[in-house]
């Protein structure tokens, strides 16, 4: 077992009930404060550990790790290290956060100096991102897709049980939770007898996913097998890819969504570490036909992460739409990030890789309007009487993560953006 | 005009007769002596001029730029600026270069310490590339594809003529010319009535293939206007898309190309700027239907920039395989760059955008093995008396561009990347 996930440890520092940031999880994030610069942190309770502030007194391994590494704007400094250091990293502040260890508890100035009031920081974006994978890993949410869209006999296409199917995403526009999402404009063509339409899209949609965070990988040209993929992942994060489906349908042939997707995603603001989630691996689905050798895995590979998605507006609070979990997915992350890598493709610190939307067997489980309401045809009910087939403007959508085992609860906060309506055309 | 366009320019710099980089051209790039640190450097001719010791010399605008602008492994910092500063960076150059201007001529010591010759530089990654774009725009190209893999009847898909079709690339896989290109290994169906096969691909291709690299855009949310697109652009290099087809035919539906493009994209060291590449506009095709308002742009868009591809080898010399053309192009850039910010997707310091293949009217000027041999079907006979249907291992594909007009000629030198057998499976 990791030493940092022992079930029994507890901090000095007050942990709320039903917090998603006990000593078990000790999520890293970028915190900047009202009169400061940007820093890397530590989440614990409702409180940040200043990692910056804490190198700087010497609490820190100052051998392992330089200033520069936490007083920056990116966990990218730490993500170019490897598994080895960021579980080091993690266990010392594990160590420091103890009930039972002094240093830092009973060193008042010290204390007041680190560990600083979430409600008191703005969280930044946590990572640089290099390269962002948008992987199609839900074989419910395949399966919806291809009944809708294509022929409800062969919903999934032939390659589907064959490879973890992926395209690239558009890394510059992930944003991070609380940053609103202007509604795109663009092309559509409601009616195939008819010109193309210019405007607001008219069925802007969520997608609630979840993407892993990678370390640097290997030179171009090089492999990384399924059994070496868990090193290099450090972490995950809660991700919407926000998804414009009509302007989707016109443009998506024959090369991919484009832009019906790049003009957001949004994500959890801590990276919550791959470590931290090792108590809460499963067995995945069983996967038939067999896959290929070079992406065979073993052990329990999944997660289960019970997952939420809210509506909320300034007429309602937060109202849920989804209850799925990321324990679902057909493909695991050891898979995808084997897949991308079997040609040779170099990985880097910070690219991230989402799952796809996650689709649980059930409607109540389904990961985006587009399934929820099957196409428009299917309304959800919300408390002020109002209804919904797609995303409205003023609507804010809310998505949280949870593990539990035994007393154990650990979390990813939330990831929140509210829509604004779509600039002039 | 741009003044350091004037045709009547010479340098005090020896030109060779029938070189791409007179003083009308002062590509810029990223250098790295023997022995010392990458910087930013302008060619002229055989020689780099090493725009870092300029400025610590004094010779380049202080107040404008900082050391670390130049004394950098990355063009990005010169990139974040806009377009009237690269302009007054190059003017300065131009001037600097000009064969009547005394001030770097006749200061032999700083003139030893500032011109270096090309063969003693390693050229590296002129920018370090953000998001990268791959667009679909030679009409010529996608019909080929349409008529080999659809219906030679409805060749283009409905959409193609509405809107310059794209996908997201993978950036960290991007290359500079001289590194050798892995051949990659990944799952392929030659087959419908079997199962899938793993192995390295049997059909390696190049695309010949341009790429502008932008400024800094506009914030996330905000579009750049077709008027306003090429002021973001800051220079254009040659792009080599390898791809592998038979990973590519297996894997691209629904979403897209992905493992068939991101092992390696090979561009050419030294970025010519648009502002050198004027004097060369032409009128593009006619289109029609005619484009929504927002794709509309004015005056000559299109640019003459004569394309060659070459397979070398050890048996044989280069040997000419494509004679292409960029002025073919249907979507001109502007227009790229207009709709690839339409939905508010905000675009970076060093983004790269390529044009997809260049192919023009006649199969001599087909710019893939998979158009000039018709996916197989008519070999090209190489000078040792073998054929290729596509690429071989120990190939080198060499594509060059050049731009004339009355007695200047400007030019990109080449992109060349040799092709190594794949690792073992």
């Amino acid at each position: 077992m990791i030493a940092a996930n022992d079930p029994a440890l507890r901090s000095w520092v007050d942990v709320p009930a039903e917090s998603d940031f006990p000593i078990q999880n000790l999520p890293f994030g970028i915190v900047r404060p009202a009169d400061g610069e940007p820093r890397v942190a530590v989440r614990i309770g409702d409180m940040a550990l200043d990692l910056a502030a804490l190198h700087a007194a010497g609490l820190l391994n100052p051998a392992e790790f330089e200033a520069e590494d936490f007083a920056t704007k990116s966990l990218n400094r730490i993500l170019a290290k490897d598994k080895a250091a960021w579980r080091r990293l993690r266990d010392r502040v594990s160590t420091l956060l103890r009930h039972d260890n002094p240093s830092l508890r009973d060193n008042e100035q010290l204390r007041a100096a680190c560990l600083l009031p979430v409600g008191e920081l703005q969280m930044l974006m946590p990572v640089e991102v290099g390269d962002y994978t948008d992987f199609y890993s839900s074989i419910e949410h395949a399966t919806n897709v291809g009944i809708m869209f294509r022929d409800p006999e062969n919903a999934l296409l032939p390659n589907w049980k064959h490879l973890p199917v992926g395209y690239h995403g558009r890394a510059s526009s992930i944003i991070v939770s609380g940053q609103d999402v202007r509604r795109p404009v663009g092309q559509t063509r409601p009616n195939d007898s008819e010109p193309p339409q210019f405007g607001p899209t008219r069925l802007l949609d969520f997608e609630l996913e979840m993407a892993f965070v990678t370390g640097a990988g290997k030179e171009l040209g090089q492999r990384i097998t399924s059994t070496e993929a868990d090193d290099y992942i450090f972490g995950m994060v809660l991700f919407n890819d926000w998804s414009a489906r009509d302007i989707q349908k016109w443009e998506y042939v024959p090369l991919g969504p484009f832009l019906a997707k790049s003009f957001a995603s949004s994500i959890s603001a801590w990276v919550v570490t791959l470590d931290a989630l090792e108590p809460f691996r499963v067995a995945g689905p069983e996967q038939d036909p067999p896959v290929q050798p070079y992406l065979h895995t073993q052990g329990d590979k999944n997660i289960d992460i019970d997952l939420e998605v809210f509506i909320e507006n300034e007429a309602f609070p937060a109202h849920r739409v989804s209850h799925s979990n990321f324990k679902y997915m057909y493909w695991n992350m050891a898979q995808q990030l084997t897949h991308q890598t079997v040609n040779g493709c170099n990985v880097r610190a910070g690219d991230m890789y989402a799952s796809g939307t996650i689709s649980g067997p059930t409607p109540d489980s389904y990961g985006s309007m587009l399934e929820i309401t099957w196409r428009g045809s299917k309304p959800v009910d919300m408390p002020d009487g109002t209804q919904r087939k797609f995303i409205n403007d003023h609507d804010t959508v809310i998505m949280r993560g949870t593990c539990r085992k035994g007393d154990v609860r650990i979390g990813f906060g939330e990831v929140r953006a509210r829509v604004l309506p779509a600039l002039e055309v």
